[in-house]
């Protein structure tokens, strides 16, 4: 699936082996991907369950999943988008170590694909309900989830 | 035992509980325990194994333990601090939510003791060898560990 929309960052990031239990980079100040520093938070998504869709006005979000693996789905319907009404879906976790970066204004949601599954947000802004919009998961019909 | 050591912060975090994955507070830009955004990254500790000890000359350390249990050993040998001398532990993750704030100068280490368990770390800079030192593990031989 083409992974392209506009202003979506995927990064590679290094998992350091270490006898004693591995090191995994998350995010540095001087990455192109950093925005400020707003709230670091993180949610769990169990396995089979679905928390979508929301869009954020305001947040970009950073986010890795150092446990597990988690399947995002972004959905750009921003007016002035080169690529509204692209879909993408993409796998992350242990596997698939890199970094999201989600610009506000499109919308995301995320599975739980591990028996445990956790995502880290490191975000531009702290979190704000009045930012912050979310519609059920039913709402879009023209995509398969 | 007495985990006042001077400039070391605990804090209580929020889990908010949620049917599809919990959500766990992490850090916000606008608490007392921010000093400024370097580096995010995750450091694993397999059942039972230690790394200790380290200490930074300039890194301000905000962990929490979002997975399993982590024990933290801390150790004050600060020439100028009130609490020279002092020797504290302390079980952080899931079952003991909280962040625990390291200023730079304490030598620190960390054990695992449960079966997966993970650390974040959000530091007010990057990492940098040059700015932390590392000693083996029966340095301190006054110390239980």
């Amino acid at each position: 699936m083409d992974t392209s929309i506009e202003g979506v960052i995927l990064t590679d990031l290094k998992r350091i082996p270490h006898p004693k239990g591995d090191i995994y980079h998350g995010l540095k100040k001087n990455e192109d991907s950093f925005n400020g520093f707003g709230e670091s938070y993180f949610s769990f998504i169990n396995y089979g369950e679905i928390k979508a869709w929301k869009r954020h006005f305001k947040m970009i979000c950073n986010i890795v999943v150092p446990i597990g693996k988690i399947e995002f789905a972004l959905y750009d319907l921003r007016e002035k988008s080169a690529t509204k009404g692209k879909f993408m879906k993409i796998e992350l976790g242990e596997e698939n170590y890199k970094r999201i970066t989600i610009p506000p204004g499109i919308w995301y949601g995320f599975k739980g694909l591990g028996s445990n599954n956790m995502l880290h947000n490191l975000a531009n802004i702290e979190h704000d309900p009045e930012e912050q919009e979310n519609v059920k998961i039913g709402t879009f019909k023209n995509l398969k989830w």
